[in-house]
């Protein structure tokens, strides 16, 4: 059996703390056995490990996160990175043709695609497992793993099974998001919540694709990846199979998609600088700023504080967030990266239309960073501790706390960190959006309208 | 007559926006009648304008407040500066000898003692300048300003009158704080709040000084000021003295001392950056950073943030704040300063103890900032906008936007900013905390201990 594991989305329902460079999955707001801090990602890979099961696992993801899944899970993970953003059937139909001519995988084996992010106790995972009994003991194409019910949620799409009952579940039909009544009534039908795990034989997605004139090869879907339908794979293929076996799972499980969610499970009410007095009830504070956040008198609420923003809402109206922030068409200000991490202290745009971007950028030990600046931008570092090796245009310069370099306009320059190593960089250019992030070039035919997408809405 | 302002205290009261380097008098958190921001100071100024008292006005304070205050009302008011913070007395008296040895005022002037803050309507001050002519027709020694109390509160301190009438009022004695029982049988005796506005002439603190054996000459006064009682004007003279008038007050009067108070006057609902949701009731938001705040479904509160740090607070709750932030020890991240502010980005201690500040720099166009490096500290600034002129030991620099410009340790440097401009300082140096504020320094024989008092609380 293989496992594809679907790392997507952006989310902005999980603002600040989430952005288009960090995914909700990516944000380490949980709490390990060992009481550190852990992601969603981190989580769900200890559990696939400690299952047995990583070792059957990739990644199906696009490039913005692959620096961040690696610097948080490790680089052993196979990943298959969308050349763009489609949707789920599109990544799914490229990580079978990878599973099919990159790892050799017989067409017979069963594969199994799981969201990244599912919150749930091991034994998950074991029920993900015997999905592959199931599609051989029934011959359906698909098989699924439904949630039992606690309550009659109308969050949830619903498996609905056959009024039959058999060996084991044939699924009649689907139903999305009911209203309370019509969810009582699927109870009562021993309808099941959708997890969003199923199970295929890997020949069947692959017939699928000849069926509809797209390779199977992985260098050529690759390349006609642009020309697959922008289409969920419950859309394009879930709804129009007939034959699909269902199994049921009773444990915990838990969508952690919004702050009223996700703080259930934090396991703390504080993480990061300041005080949450004891006179707050059920509020939870998360600040992963360097000052401190004072809570005082407080209920309900959830305080979240990162170099994007800052939050103050009640947890049952956190949902909103997810409209109201679109207004601060905003870039990231914290990415993780292969080498570390960077976050931008401030943003400045000056008269001459140029924006001079102040970052506190942290590399880890052993870690390579390596850039090519752009004619007339200009870049200085302020070493805060550690030591470095650093290559400017084949010149090589010794790194260490206390040392100011400043770099030449347009250097080829790479850094090999020989210890962790903080700094301080002042870069100065024109601005250019690539791929959601803040990007600094110099070009003076750069279109002036960039620069101000760089700044954050302004009072409104 | 003579006004004696009296701007002294630091007050955490109304953290993060005011720190030992900006206490709540110069938090321009009000509005004015043109729609613009103004601070306590800037509108109590502006009424002393009107009512044509200003030029006959001298501030009392301390030499950490004297830029901010230049800064904000301009340099043409006399200051009368405290060596060390003591108490009102002490200040008191200073001012007095000020007056008589440096102004050269009559012995029989009347003088008029006032916070710098209170939050009034202009005919208050038409009060205050009753106060002389009460001195005259009483014969008293003291003569002070009474409010009509409103209700019987328990936090104010309540001028108790004489019972029999006469043509003024006579007063009695003091009562502090009561409680509601206590206020109520004040209220019957027709006691007025203690508004901590007074009025004497200028001989009578002269002749209480010359009794206690110090000196008023105002150098000489300068040159003994340590050994002034550290005591307050109330103690050490008016709950002393039997020959006390008052006049009455009935007009709007409020102290700005807490963020329930403050709020209630700030005329808008939110300043800076952000959203406050309208499912928001009773709730106000300053932003004092680059970066947004949002604010949902949350109701009666404060939600304040700066450099210093970010508070989310019930109303009511607010006054607890003052102890609890005291376990910060946080040096002020936010300044205003004669050529301009600064605000600090990061502050982070290498492995060596060595600090690297973070500094976002703005001058005023026209203005000077001059500064001896200490050696071995390290100083590197990039210019956001803006021209300027910087001498750095005896050689003339040009300085645009875009300049990066390393300092040479040790160097005597000036600049003249030609227009407003705009830097990014980063600083590296050991930090040595003089009069509440960051300095950075980098004797090699600075106390480790003082680096750590610069960080800020750790997680609690």
């Amino acid at each position: 059996m293989k496992l594809v594991l679907l790392s997507g989305g952006s989310g902005k329902r999980l603002w600040p703390l989430s952005n288009d460079a960090r995914s909700k999955q990516f944000l380490k707001v949980l709490n390990n056995s060992f009481n550190e801090s852990e992601s969603m990602v981190q989580r769900v890979w200890s559990q696939l490990k400690s299952v047995h099961l990583a070792s059957s696992s990739l990644i199906a993801t696009n490039g913005s996160q692959v620096e961040m899944i690696q610097n948080q899970i490790g680089n052993d993970v196979p990943l298959v990175i969308e050349p763009e953003r489609r949707d789920t059937f599109p990544a799914i139909a490229l990580a079978a043709s990878y599973l099919f001519s990159v790892m050799n995988t017989n067409l017979n084996e069963v594969v199994a695609i799981l969201p990244v992010d599912p919150y749930v106790e091991r034994d998950f995972f074991s029920k993900v497992k015997d999905l592959e009994m199931l599609l051989h003991q029934s011959g359906a194409n698909l098989a699924l793993l439904g949630i039992q019910p606690t309550y009659p949620s109308e969050k949830y799409g619903y498996i609905v099974p056959e009024e039959e009952e058999g060996e084991w579940i044939q699924v009649s039909h689907f139903q999305e998001k009911p209203n309370v009544e019509q969810a009582e009534a699927l109870l009562k039908k021993n309808a099941l919540w959708n997890s969003g795990v199923f199970a295929f034989k890997l020949g069947y997605v692959l017939s699928l694709l000849e069926e509809k004139g797209f390779p199977i090869e992985y260098d050529q879907l690759l390349l006609h990846y642009s020309s697959l339908p922008k289409i969920s794979f419950d859309y394009e293929v879930v709804e129009k199979e007939s034959n699909i076996a269902a199994l049921s799972y009773d444990g915990y499980w838990k969508d952690l998609g919004t702050w009223n969610t996700l703080t259930d499970e934090m396991g703390i009410t504080q993480m990061g600088k300041g005080i949450l007095h004891h006179d707050c009830v059920n509020t939870h504070l998360i600040n992963e700023l360097d000052i401190p956040v004072t809570v005082v008198g407080a209920s309900n609420l959830i305080v979240a504080a990162s170099p994007d923003g800052i939050l103050v809402s009640d947890k049952e109206q956190s949902p909103k967030i997810k409209e109201l922030v679109k207004q601060y068409e905003q870039q990231p200000r914290y990415e993780e990266r292969s080498w570390g991490w960077y976050k931008v202290l401030d943003d400045t745009i000056g008269e001459d239309g140029q924006v001079v971007l102040t970052k506190r950028m942290k590399m880890n030990a052993e870690s390579f960073w390596h850039e090519q600046l752009p004619p007339l931008r200009s870049e200085v570092w302020t070493v805060i501790s550690g030591k470095g090796e650093l290559i400017v245009n084949e010149e090589l310069h010794y790194l260490e706390a206390g040392e100011v370099f400043e770099f030449p306009q347009g250097a080829a320059s790479e850094l090999h960190a020989l210890t962790e190593m903080e700094l301080i960089a002042v870069q100065k250019g024109k601005v250019r959006k690539v791929d959601g992030k803040l990007n600094l070039v110099a070009t003076p035919d750069e279109n002036a309208a960039n620069f101000h997408s760089l700044k954050t809405a302004e009072t409104l």
